[in-house]
């Protein structure tokens, strides 16, 4: 499986034979079962991760219940990046919502790489600048839309999604209860019938 | 004024004369009017920016208006990052909420001095780092903080910002009506006195 994060690593840093098979002896591939977390909220994060299978959510805690930010797809790096680099408690959670698949890229696995050549330096930076752009999508999404188009944003990137991840998790997402996710699913299949 | 740039940055990557006169040479520092755009929606964004002095807001536009989701404080790297790399049009707006400062690095600068050394990478790295942390931090706090805790942090991290910044841009980054900021600054003198 870590050959699909060794292609996409090969599409902007070129890899040799060589190359491939360091990463295959230094990164750690990791399963997490339904339900499982990656990454609590008060832990110290130690790596940052590159999604291979499943959807893994993104979440806060509150007084009134978990928030939902996101959900991370496969293709997608995932990070708590201020813990992860200033060693500081994590504010958030990492959740996978059904069995998944990640590479697990630890502080010492990413030490190791860089040892061997500088140019792995490309994927620390692919991580930054796809989790940077992520993130300003969130925050814009977050600002600017409401439930009902929170809910087609997210059924148009990834219409996978709403047979996967459990649906007060989606409800969650973008920001109502259960039942008016039921309703807006329900104005949704009518249009599209 | 790019001093207090070239110090920052030379405790990150350490710089000598040569290199200190080559960002001199390269960089531009603008100057922005009160209310002033520096990045507009719509429109690609060829720069990113280190902030020098003066507060920006970092704005979206809705039918209902806009929605403030962040001041950058003078020392804060600034971006649209996904406009920059992927030459795509911006969703955001960013203003100069009073006479601010700021060092331009456009993409040929950017190239200029990538071409001169390439320790220069690590301005591009520093920059998505702080913007990273910045978002996530974002994220939490719009996901699991109200009016009041987002008021009280924002006085908390930067107080000079209520002398500095229009009180109708205060209230559209806490998410209320200005009479409702009243109310929560009355609340907050009154427990103070």
């Amino acid at each position: 499986m870590i050959n699909q994060f060794i292609q996409q690593l090969d599409q902007i840093i070129s890899l040799n034979e060589e190359d491939r098979m360091v990463i295959r002896n230094t990164l750690r591939i990791r399963t997490y079962k339904k339900g499982e977390l990656i990454a609590r909220e008060g832990k110290i994060s130690t790596s940052f991760y590159y999604n291979l299978q499943g959807f893994v959510r993104l979440y806060y805690t509150t007084l009134s219940g978990d928030k939902t930010a996101y959900f991370y797809s496969p293709g997608q790096f995932i990070s708590d990046y201020e813990s992860f680099v200033r060693q500081t408690p994590s504010k958030l959670n990492l959740q996978a919502t059904e069995r998944s698949t990640l590479v697990d890229i630890s502080q010492e696995s990413a030490a190791k790489l860089l040892q061997y050549s500088p140019k792995f330096e490309a994927i620390a930076r692919i991580a930054m600048e796809d989790e940077l752009i992520t993130h300003q999508n969130m925050i814009a999404s977050l600002l600017t839309c409401n439930a009902e188009e929170r809910y087609y944003q997210l059924i148009e990137k990834t219409p996978e999604i709403m047979q996967k991840v459990p649906q007060h998790y989606i409800a969650s997402y973008i920001g109502v209860k259960p039942e008016s996710l039921s309703r807006i699913k329900k104005r949704h299949f009518e249009r599209n019938s």
